[in-house]
């Protein structure tokens, strides 16, 4: 068994029914994705790896799934429609074809339901442990593209849903809220976008920091998961729920009429999703008001990867 | 230190010269490149991992180097030029933000001298070796990429410079050939090409596939490297030229006439490269001529990762 029949298997696996952007897909040197007229693409790439962001006791199907969607929930976060993936894995001597391939079908149902073409990638085996690196290119309409600049003061912020947790389960299996981000972008004009890998607190300074505002949050009105209150290690759900990373909600800032539609309107409940307002922007400062109404400053909890110095 | 230092680092290193097709770099959760009216866009990804493509030893910005390099001779063999590239890396946690740069400088050196903007990325840290993944996009006049497929009977073979021993020096500094491609493309009328990163005789045995022809190499026309000669391992330094991996040439079928305006012109020079007429395509069947003249069989000879049954 080698890369070859992977990528035979791949071939038959995905057929020729690639959409009209795909020029040429799996199998060249290169894919070939043709330029739309009126719109631009958008790319991003995210690699996990094993035992920092998964174990291999979590299924392989569920860790393939997981390399796409936190591409596609990168992709949300700028309201672009997904188009294209290449995948590179760095496969442990001792896994069998089936098995990438279990890591394949993971991926592929997820970008069957998102209109993902996976267009290309790169095998590698070694003495190493697993690591999957997706990068997905998706379109947006021309100057549409939201991005993390662009909040002003005034503005309310929402996000899609229940925070914190994730680790007991939503970080393998949460749904990527491009249709969520899609619709928006039609009914309301976001000021700014950010997708919450790294945890709200601190994904909420990369939003203030790029716009050069910043932000309260209502704590009573951050919704918090039932995950949150499930972990009981002796920080609270609300800790949880500003500091937890991976639950692959958005974080977006509209002006106050919008605000009020969107929370009047709840116009995505048909996709199961609700909108949370969790506070203002405000001129700056980053600070979160607690249930007694008083104000305290809000760092940036969350997670980030260290580098030795 | 952490992920975001070197994203900071990376800003100020890179500065805010982007060309035009590059509207959001660095920074949020994707970049946004716009689509050129009148080509198409060319993406490619490669993961080179410490142990099987590289060692620490061979020095950090080499690697960095060698992770872009790999890349760009992907676009190369379609004839694009290099646009935008995102990095994943997975760091090993002993590593330092300045060891992590010097991976960057090679490969922000490279990235300079090919006209490409580095747009984004990912950085992970874990207890595994190191890996790098590039994904590199490239733009090509619309319906002008070069594919595989496409060589018939009676076109020439060309190479682009000495085959074997790469490993002695070359998979790691090579150039990769894009000028090389971008002046062909607009010379002659390029059937189909590939880069030889297998080996010559699989990526020919690749190159015949698509184009469902045959080919017939010349053993004395094909130029064997110095390092294949330095080998000494056993095989003969003309196995080593048909079956190395990583020399990173383009292998490239032209009609006759196309051909022999080649071998005339050398219209490389300037570059420094050689065109090696080295075979011709048949119907059927892949064949080497012994310098007797004898016909032989030529298997796929050459480098596929293996994975276990």
């Amino acid at each position: 068994m080698s890369e070859l029949d992977l990528i035979r298997w791949l071939q038959q696996r995905l057929g020729k029914s690639y959409g009209p952007l795909i020029h040429v897909g799996l199998g060249d040197d290169a894919a070939v994705l043709r330029c739309p007229d009126d719109r631009d693409f958008v790319i991003t790439t995210d690699m996990i790896l094993e035992g920092s962001c998964f174990l291999i006791e979590h299924g392989l199907r569920r860790i393939g799934r997981k390399a796409l969607a936190i591409n596609l929930s990168d992709l949300a976060a700028m309201a672009a429609e997904p188009v294209a993936a290449v995948v590179s894995l760095a496969i442990p001597r001792s896994m069998s074809l089936s098995q990438v391939q279990e890591i394949y079908e993971g991926m592929i149902q997820l970008a069957q339901e998102f209109g993902v073409a996976l267009v290309g990638g790169d095998t590698n085996t070694w003495t190493g442990p697993l690591a999957v690196n997706v990068t997905l290119v998706g379109a947006i309409e021309r100057h549409r593209a939201v991005l993390r600049q662009g909040a002003q003061p005034g503005d309310w912020l929402f996000v899609t849903g229940p925070l914190g947790g994730s680790i007991l389960g939503k970080h393998l299996n949460f749904t990527p809220r491009v249709r969520e981000a899609r619709r928006l972008l039609n009914l309301v004009t976001i000021h700014a976008m950010i997708d919450i890998s790294d945890g709200l607190a601190r994904d909420l300074h990369h939003l203030c920091e790029a716009s050069r505002c910043g932000a309260i949050l209502d704590s009573t009105k951050i919704p918090v998961s039932a995950a949150a209150y499930q972990l009981q290690d002796g920080r609270s759900p609300l800790e949880h729920a500003l500091s937890d990373g991976e639950d692959f909600e958005l974080l977006l800032a509209v002006a106050q009429p919008d605000g009020q539609h969107l929370l009047e309107q709840q116009p995505l409940q048909d996709l199961g999703t609700t909108l949370y307002h969790i506070g203002e922007c405000i001129a700056q400062g980053v600070y979160i008001r607690t249930a007694t109404g008083e104000l305290q400053g809000l760092p940036p909890l969350g997670y980030l990867h260290q580098l030795a110095n």
